[in-house]
């Protein structure tokens, strides 16, 4: 049955959050007094739309519905999750959660998108405080994993588990913190930099964009990797933190003791702020930013993905839990199913050259998995090898396209593999990639047998594609009909 | 001439500075007392050689010489830069000096490491004060761009605006700092976050891994692209920053008059860090951390590149400076000479095979220029897309590799350009890539006529091209000799 999440306020943070759900599969319902609700959770969700997949090398489940509510009640009856996403104001939070469950079920989990509230003040007025808990994610909350889950004293540990393994499943990173506090972990570290960026704005020390170069030209590249306590680390050397603490603390120390004082955030320092952002990024339009930030993010997540660390970790067990694994060899073998991704287009404006041969490699290492070289025999020293590869380029592919390639196996046998993909949209063709596979010794990088093991299920399918019409295109060279 | 560096203090800020010069062909000559500076330059300059070419897209200049000095005096004669990078202690910065000042060029540029230290506090004992300013880089030096660049009162604008361009020759942005402050714009960014950190620890809200988590898998990997501002502009839609202020300010501001003080670093606090940090990272020595590290930064960065955005316009800008312009069209044209990147490797340990056709794209996107398929071009509406491709991989290459793309135009009439390159390490054929480019309309996207300037360049090439001998290899299909 298709799981239902509901989401009560549908601006920037509750359109992330449907997104999420939807493109995951569930069904949303939002409710939102705002008459613009329905605009902006669409804008959202198209943007979600283009970038989410994109973070994936698999398909992800066929969307959920999503529909607007003209009640409360309507919107949470039934669902498994509700999530608020109002004002920061507790009044306010307080009165929607009574209303909330009124008509919820017991056993939903609520969660509080608040980036300031513990969840003990969230719970105070509530008929079932125990159901209450933060959950408080991050902009673009489509494409960011983190979600803060907070919890009180009389949060029980179970509901707490169940909401990790929910947020898990959808693809976000759960960070249970460990006691309420005022403003969680992450939102006291942004606080702490806002606070000395607008005395430096302030100051006329730096400008905006002085302060963002400075962030991402810098600092900002080692924190969206290994942030900040194992970036320290690496100060102290092989000693550890320890040594960096003792060696660095007391410089450490000297200008922590100044500037710990907050600026009024009168007209004054607003224009100035507004007067340099509008200078700094006025010329792009929020929407225009909007795409170039999901741009971004995805480049960087996906090149995290192929060194497997932090984000790219992260993304990559997703994968693996996403992928079908089903296999019907007396058929060409579904080996790729994926969207493009934003990183893989080009000046022409379609998916570029290289990244057919990239998604025609995934799709051999697929089948090569399905017939026993996995990391694991790879790892005992044989693997194939790539000699030659042949492409068509049929049709063009633009970016968020959903691909497909299927597989044959054209000959099996000895050191050699011969495979055939090809590579649709729908029933539209858009390339075929020819391939001679040799498999080698990783020891001496020299031609060698598979295991027996392997050579028995290459054989087997070269057997039954054996049976499969010959496809149109083999053996072509270069240019040659 | 070789432009000349003088490197004092050589630990891993000095040593990153050495990479950063030698790696862009400076003769570097390090001053330290310590013994064991020699092996820590060369660790740190075995990592630098790895990682910083894999940032660009074509070959660094030949390098240059590295050698260690027994007095300043010998290090600092006749160098055009030297760089500080000692203890954050003042009297022995300041003593330091007046020793540099001795013995070096009234024109050279002496750059400060420092951290903390305002440019007039280290100018205070100094013969020529003018000649000193803080030149703060961020480990690591050899990859991170960022130096905040700041002077006093006595710093001629000609020194300033010259070390600014040095900086940029050498790859780094270097960032002017309007006003004097302690700790520049970064460090107080990152102090106040350290404090934050800090007390998250102490008081059992989060661990160190689980801060490290909330700012990588969060609001580091937006901070990596955006910065701050233009982040949180986004949250105030077309109407920028200023909206966003007044709509979020009241809350921001609520969390801002907390916890501002100081934690003091005691033995206790440093050890709980110092355990927790060991749980998290203690399974990998300071060096695999830090070979991660690089891993980490060389693929969000190369991630950002395909986007053009933040660090990644900044890399692209150094690509087009370093390129080789020089074109024979006698013989066949090298049109890429680069390393193999770091992100280029897979699970067999060598080039994946769809980056052979990415930089052989490279190759012909190269080969495009020369007959003037340019940007300006593409935008009139014309364009050359690859039709059919033919790779052998005869050879592998392994990440690092400095490898070289000759192609020569085997055809070039009409519609049709057929491209036949070949990819060597060294003398060493690695693999060939044949490939039929059609010239399309990108209106219609069908075949048409590339405009009489494209045909004539190209026609001149091919003719050229004819008269080379016939390679081999050429005009094969997969499995067929």
């Amino acid at each position: 049955m298709t799981r239902v999440a509901a989401i009560i306020g549908g601006g920037v943070i509750g359109g992330g959050w449907a997104a999420r759900f939807l493109l995951m599969g569930w069904d949303v319902r939002v409710f939102d007094t705002d008459p613009e609700a329905e605009r902006k959770v669409s804008e959202v969700l198209d943007r979600a739309r283009r970038a989410l997949p994109s973070l994936y090398e698999v398909a992800l489940p066929p969307e959920g519905t999503l529909s607007f509510c003209a009640t409360m009640s309507e919107a949470v009856a039934g669902a498994e999750w509700i999530q608020e996403s109002l004002p920061e104001r507790l009044d306010l939070k307080r009165k929607v959660f009574q209303t909330i469950q009124e008509h919820c079920d017991a056993g939903a989990v609520i969660g509080s998108s608040t980036s300031g509230f513990m969840p003990s003040e969230l719970q105070g007025c509530a008929t079932r405080p125990e159901q209450i808990i933060v959950a408080h994610p991050f902009v673009p909350v489509y494409l960011i994993p983190l979600v803060e889950l907070v919890g009180s004293e009389k949060t029980p540990p179970e509901l707490m588990e169940r909401a990790k393994a929910t947020l898990s499943e959808l693809g976000m990173f759960p960070l249970q913190v460990r006691r309420e506090v005022p403003a969680h972990i992450a939102d006291r570290l942004l606080e702490a930099v806002w606070r000395e960026s607008l005395w430096l704005v302030k100051d006329g020390v730096a400008t905006t964009e002085e302060i963002d170069e400075a962030i991402r030209m810098g600092f900002g590249l080692r924190w969206g990797q290994m942030g900040l306590f194992e970036t320290y680390r690496l100060g102290g050397g092989d000693a550890g933190m320890a040594q960096f603490l003792q060696q660095f603390g007391p410089a450490l120390q000297w200008p922590w003791t100044k500037l710990t004082d907050v600026p009024d955030l009168d007209d004054e320092l607003i224009g100035k702020i507004a007067a340099q952002s509008d200078a700094q990024s006025g010329a792009h339009s929020a929407s225009e930013l909007a795409a170039m930030r999901d741009a971004n993010l995805v480049a960087m997540m996906r090149g995290l993905k192929i060194e497997n660390r932090a984000v790219g970790a992260h993304l990559n067990a997703m994968d693996r839990r996403l992928r079908d694994e089903s296999v019907d060899i007396e058929k060409p073998i579904v080996t790729v199913a994926r969207t493009v991704p934003l990183d893989w287009g080009d000046y022409n404006g379609h998916m570029t050259e290289a990244r057919y041969l990239h998604a025609f490699g995934n799709a051999t290492d697929r089948f090569m998995e399905i017939i026993g070289v996995t990391d694991e025999y790879i790892a005992t020293g044989g693997s194939f090898f790539t000699a030659e590869t042949h492409i068509r380029h049929l049709s063009e592919a633009a970016l968020g396209a959903p691909i497909r390639i299927e597989t044959r196996c054209l000959l099996g046998e000895g050191k050699k593999m011969h495979l055939w993909h090809e590579m649709y949209e729908g029933d539209r063709l858009l390339a075929t990639g020819e391939h001679m596979l040799i498999h080698v010794s990783l020891e001496t990088r020299r031609p060698a047998p598979p295991a027996p093991q392997i050579a028995d299920k290459l054989g087997a399918i070269a057997e039954a594609h054996a049976k499969l019409p010959s496809p149109e295109g083999i053996g072509r060279a270069v240019g040659r009909k």
